[in-house]
Parts: structure tokens; C-alpha cells; sequence
């Protein structure tokens, strides 16, 4: 099968992370794929419409996306019910565990966007939105980091700690284990998973 | 179990559509919440720290969301696997088709804030962008509108049509049936769905 991929993607991130989990790495072939939200790719425009990543490409010609499809898919195919529990309360939690971290990555994508205008063109409210929720979002971890740690790692857990990852790596300056030390610990044993180390994003230039 | 909804928003109205497909109305009360891009809602932070709706507060306080996930948790209630196929291409094709039809609302959500803004602010790249992105999904969904049609009625149609109807109450000039004989016939039948015209998006005013 074959990954539209790049290294800087931390939704893309989340799939490799999900197939380090799973022992499927080496059944993907990565193609490098540029996209930006202010210039649509258009050769990945013919196979997702969105042109985002990641998109994936089976060898039956079957297309998937979005990142979450692809990681329940990575997860059927090694047995299932690994990243993702059966449904029941568990299930919910880790899917409204992923509906957070991937919404908090959904908004740093257009934070980022929306700082990197010339001032001029800003919205002030908007920024100021961004920055409350994000704040928001990680005091409610921090509030979760001992379940966080808990919880056999799952979808749920590679959201939130792509999510981090991409603050420490487009908002350093935002310092968010300040003030948050059991998150940032949570964060910490993250960051030492095999799978985490050999996605790690790489850094401009 | 509470709800967070508003009569506007085509997420709400996602979880609306499968509540009502799955006889599941009655045990729902709803709490008219009202959110902006612009504009947290403080009290819904606390509870959802994204402030989006819907937001699903179950009898023992558990918080769920986002629609997706509100939605497979509905459909579980109801039984399972009836809006949500079991794990296999039927599964994949449903949620990528959710994928690509929750991807253009939360598209045209931004589309709509970026064109309200004063002519000044706009990024017309990001305009052009949106157009093209829009308009690629359209015909990928008139080249699919047989298999729309012919798919048991699940979360990927659901996910379709209310992007086509909020199309139809914010972008009406944009006239998204020209030249999609099959996708325009297709949501006509849609439309005629009990779920559907129960839940019809209030114009404003």
C-alpha cells in the first residue's frame, strides 16, 4: 500500500505512529507529498479531494483518509481492537481522547496560518480563540495526565502526544509544561516509545 | 443524556440525522448552545475545551464528542453496525466517504468566515483554495452518486447530504447541482428522508 506522507505532518505522524505500534511499517511505501492549505496539491487532488494528508492508497486502488480512518484500518489489519477498543465506554473515551487531540491539532494548523499573515490581514479574535482553547485543551490533559498513563496506549494517546509534539515544534515559545508538570511527564515516557522515536518530526532546514 | 445543538450547525444536524434513524430522539434532551468561530463559549469550554457542538453529556457525566463520535455511540446504543458497518471494506468506504463529507463542512465553516471578513482581510489564495477543493469534492461525489445511492443508508450519506444542505442554506449561489445531474437527484431522495426533514436547517431571520 502505498502513504501519500511527509515529514512534517503531525497527522500524518499519527498514522506512522499507529503502524510502528502495529509492526505494519514495512508493508507501506511512503511518496513524499507536499500540501499547504494556501495551494492545493493538485496531483493528490485526483485521489482526496481535500488534498490533505495522510492519504493512503491500497493495492486494489482503494483510497483512504482521513488519519483516523487510516489508523482503524492499520489497526484491523494487525487483529484489531489494539489502538482501538471494542465499543463500549472505553471505545468512547478513546475516541473523544482522539476528538480532542486531533481538534487541538486541527486548530494549531490554522493558528499557525493565521500568525504567519502580515499583521495587517490578522484577526485579533481569532487568535485570541486559539489561544484560550489550546490553553483549555491542556489544562484538560494535564487534569488527565494520570489516566493518560493508565489507559493501555491507543488511538487516544497518540493523538494527544502528536499534538504535543507539534507544540514543541511550531509553539515553543507557547512553553505549555508550564504549569503542567503531569502532562509534561505523561509526555516525557511518550516521547521514549520506540514508535514515537522513529517518527520523530524533522526540524526546518 | 444531553446535547449541546443548535438548529444551524450541519455537525449537530449530523447526530440529529443518525438519532432519529436510530429511534433514539426521546432519550435525548438538547441545550440550545451557541458557538463561534470568533467567539469561545465559555461554559461549553469546560466541557468540551475545543468549544464545538455537538457535545453529548451522558447520564454519568461522561463527556463525549466530537459528531463522529457521538454518532457510534448512538449507533451503539441502537444495536451496532447500522449506521457504522463492521470492520471491512464496507467499514473503510463509509468512514472515508465521512472523511471526505465532514472534511467539506469544516472547509466550508472556514470558507464562510474567511468571506465574511472585510475585503482587506482576505487571503484570496485561501479563497481560491476553498473553491477549487469544494468543487473537486462535488464531482468526486456525482462520479460516486450511484454508489451513494446504492450503499446501505449509513454515516458516509449522512455525512454527504448535510454537507449538500448546509451547501444549499450558506452557499446557494454557488449552484453546487450544475453540471451533477446524479449527485442533485441522489439528495433529493435524501431530503425525503424522515431523519432529514426533521431536522431542516431554520433559515436566519
Amino acid at each position: 500500500m502505498k502513504l501519500h506522507w511527509s515529514p512534517r505532518s503531525p497527522f500524518v505522524r499519527k498514522v506512522m505512529v499507529a503502524a510502528h505500534e502495529l509492526d505494519l511499517v514495512d508493508r507501506i511505501e511512503r511518496t513524499r507529498t507536499m500540501v499547504a492549505m494556501l495551494k492545493p496539491n493538485l496531483d493528490l487532488l485526483s485521489e482526496n479531494p481535500l488534498s490533505k494528508i495522510p492519504t493512503l492508497i491500497l493495492d486494489d486502488g482503494t483510497i483512504l483518509y482521513d488519519s483516523l480512518t487510516i489508523c482503524e484500518y492499520f489497526d484491523a489489519l494487525a487483529g484489531g481492537h489494539r489502538l482501538f477498543p471494542l465499543p463500549g465506554p472505553a471505545r468512547w473515551k478513546a475516541l473523544t481522547r482522539h476528538a480532542l487531540g486531533n481538534g487541538l491539532l486541527d486548530l494549531l494548523v490554522l493558528w499557525r496560518n493565521e500568525r504567519d499573515k502580515p499583521s495587517e490581514r490578522q484577526t485579533q479574535d481569532w487568535l485570541e480563540a486559539f489561544g484560550l482553547k489550546t490553553r483549555t485543551a491542556l489544562d484538560r490533559f494535564e487534569g488527565e495526565a494520570a489516566s493518560l498513563g493508565e489507559t493501555p496506549f491507543g488511538i487516544g494517546e497518540i493523538a494527544v502526544g502528536c499534538a504535543l509534539s507539534y507544540l514543541d515544534f511550531r509553539f515553543a515559545d507557547l512553553g505549555w509544561r508550564n504549569g503542567r508538570p503531569g502532562l509534561a511527564a505523561w509526555h516525557e515516557g511518550f516521547r521514549a516509545r520506540p514508535s514515537v522515536r522513529a517518527t520523530e518530526i524533522v526540524a526546518d532546514g
